[in-house]
């Protein structure tokens, strides 16, 4: 018995209905004995509904009132949750995340934790009681005024409430069973992971992998806090992410040799700039990219082709959100007249597949088998970039489904039974 | 020129459009030179919502989390009231009943205000910018727990927040424009009164109008803050209420001489009951109303027959919130053994129509015309109470309509022009 942490995020608590049964599930946990902290978002679209509100009042909310406004979300969720464990007979006390000790910087909208001091939880747990914490939201060390920690942010409350309290797990329940080798709408075969690593789990979540925020996973990685990704919906087995492979209980007494490959991931929130002609001497491509950091451009892969001979110009492209696009763009034709490029092509029809596996570094061949399985499938491929565990490409929109499917046959992540969907990237 | 608190109640900020028309009239507040804070309720149904969400989780929610759950609601409508001033040019700041310093006892769900120490709102004001202030909420100071002051609440916050910051008026902004002879919808005629005294108010709150929240009307009457009920829908002047006729700007000019009568109010959420044939002995009835008051009940008026000759017996008749009936007749029912009385009869086809006016304890004869005029109407009195300025009957339910007209009537409140219904209780 030990402290479980667990974050229930806005679809499981949609109704009341959810509610209650994510109240059986966390009355469940505490009679097993367990202290329990429980994390929740707010309930189903309410953020969304909130954001919807604060635009028909003001084109440009400020960001010290909207996240004032946003945490009346999970204020909501976490006292409704309270109530109805108190209604099956246990005692529950809902903390703000500011009650909770969640410190943050003044940054509204994005806050990042500074501190996490969660004496009234630990009070809470010492007398008995279940502790339901807001997600999402903390209060700036400075300025005292409430914040929020950004999209997403309920599962890094989480994970920093577990640190500080040295929880022995965090859970992650959410609306799909654990992390999969891939996307199952994209690829129907595609099984669930008995585990991944930090490594793993970050390289997916930065590749487009939806079911665990960033910082999230960094966060659980600083601290070495063992992640059980599940689903709220059954009381199977999800995906521990975690360093070490060896624990977790699903692989008990199974084959606990690491795969080569975990995961197939693709993003379709891309876009792709190419600026042609840039002059090729030192310092013109530097100047390309001090424009776009200044406009608070992310950029993310980038390739320079080899600068033509006779006219002494190469074309850079890089791809980067599709939402920064427009100032990107903007950026760009205004230090056109100094670097004295020839054009600049915006194109959003692409999409990103990328290849993760702690394994790949140590087992040559992948780069050989990754890219016979796109050509092989007819995707032609426009950028490249690779990391230790990891390779992705830029494809068009139209071959992206296709390149994942091909991708994913080709490292043998498909399933082949009942048994590997439930217990997959195990075994092997 | 001064500091001006305002509150606005629910349906003055139901959606985003009311929300921006109140941003405006807060601004012109502003531009006009004033220090302003603002104090707002729950825009409109948000309360009674909240509550049915709860209602659908647990039939009895816990206090404590049914008031961090309610006050949602009022973290929802500060923050786009804030965001609404912030598109118009000015700086708003939103704070919730903890910010602002509304520091209560531990009774969630009535809490009182047991001190207001508002450093942070002094600090936005002095910094240039308008306080925006959740109502209807504060903190604990033993638990720190989040509290709520009881339905009607934001009011009561609206003057302690004056009172502290020692603000030059309170406005109270609503639905109607300002406290009427009686309510307008029982009687067309009625007038608005351009200001009353707070023992009146207070008699009217407690007999049943329901434009001011009572425990308001006492924090003002004790600090002696000026408090102005207007509407939100028009630019006219309210009703004043204050110690001190002579103030407020609608009487400039006017006779001030106070009239005899203010107002007639009437009640539908009391009920009678009976009990029949106590043993008129020392002790007897003291023994009834100690067990109702160890049920909780509020009992409003007390009426003992005298006793009869032949049984020694009396009846003893009361009225009561209808809400706390059912649990005044169990806790009678459990005490009729001992007391052995016959019976108990309850009846909630009962109604409370009031007079009201500070100028009665100087005049005599105001009974005589009351009573006459109730008999003039056909109407039978079935228990009666008075104070100095004030004379309760309890009616028939059917009767009281016709009971509140004919006493507007008889003491002469009703409006005779276009004037005297904008400038009532004046000029007579």
């Amino acid at each position: 018995m030990g402290l479980v942490v667990q974050k229930y995020g806005g679809s499981s608590v949609a109704d009341a209905e959810s509610v209650k049964r994510v109240a059986q599930r966390i009355a469940a946990t505490k009679r097993a004995g367990n202290d329990v902290v429980v994390v929740v978002s707010a309930m189903g679209d309410t953020t969304d509904e909130l954001i919807e509100l604060a635009e028909q009042v003001t084109p440009i909310p400020g960001g010290r009132e909207l996240d004032m406004l946003l945490t009346a979300g999970e204020r909501i969720s976490m006292a409704v949750v309270a109530m109805a464990l108190g209604n099956l007979g246990l005692e529950a006390r809902s903390f703000t995340g500011s009650q909770a000790g969640v410190i943050t910087d003044s940054a509204h909208g994005k806050a990042r934790i500074i501190d996490v001091t969660p004496g009234r939880i630990s009070q809470a747990l010492g007398e008995g009681a279940i502790a339901i914490v807001a997600g999402f939201q903390g209060v700036s060390q400075d300025t005292k005024d409430i914040t929020t920690l950004g999209r997403g942010g309920s599962d890094t409350t989480a994970v920093a409430l577990a640190a500080a309290l040295e929880a022995d797990v965090c859970e992650i329940y959410t609306d799909v069973d654990g992390v999969y080798s891939a996307d199952p709408r994209v690829v129907p075969t595609a099984r669930k992971l008995a585990r991944v690593s930090y490594e793993e789990m970050l390289e997916m979540a930065a590749s487009g992998a939806k079911v665990l925020h960033l910082r999230c996973v960094e966060y659980a990685r600083r601290f070495d806090l063992p992640v059980h990704v599940r689903s709220s919906f059954s009381q199977r087995e999800g995906t521990w992410v975690t360093n070490t492979p060896q624990q977790g209980a699903a692989e008990e007494g199974q084959d606990v040799e690491q795969p080569i490959i975990s995961a197939v991931a693709h993003d379709r929130s891309e876009a792709k700039v190419t600026v042609v002609g840039v002059p090729d001497k030192p310092g013109e491509a530097a100047a390309v990219f001090r424009a776009l950091a200044d406009a608070g451009t992310n950029i993310d892969m980038i390739v320079q082709n080899v600068s033509s001979v006779a006219t002494g110009r190469a074309d850079i492209s890089f791809s980067l959100p599709k939402a920064d696009g427009q100032s990107a763009v903007a950026a760009l034709r205004k230090i056109q007249p100094t670097i004295g490029f020839d054009d600049i092509l915006f194109d959003d029809a692409i999409g990103k597949v990328s290849l993760i596996g702690a394994g790949m570094r140590s087992h040559p061949g992948v780069s050989a088998t990754f890219f016979d399985a796109l050509a092989g499938a007819g995707v032609n491929v426009e950028i490249i970039s690779t990391s230790e565990i990891r390779i992705s490409v830029i494809v068009r929109a139209e071959d992206l489904d296709a390149a994942v499917q091909a991708l994913h046959t080709a490292f043998e992540l498909d399933a082949t039974d009942e048994v590997a969907t439930v217990y997959a990237g195990t075994g092997r």
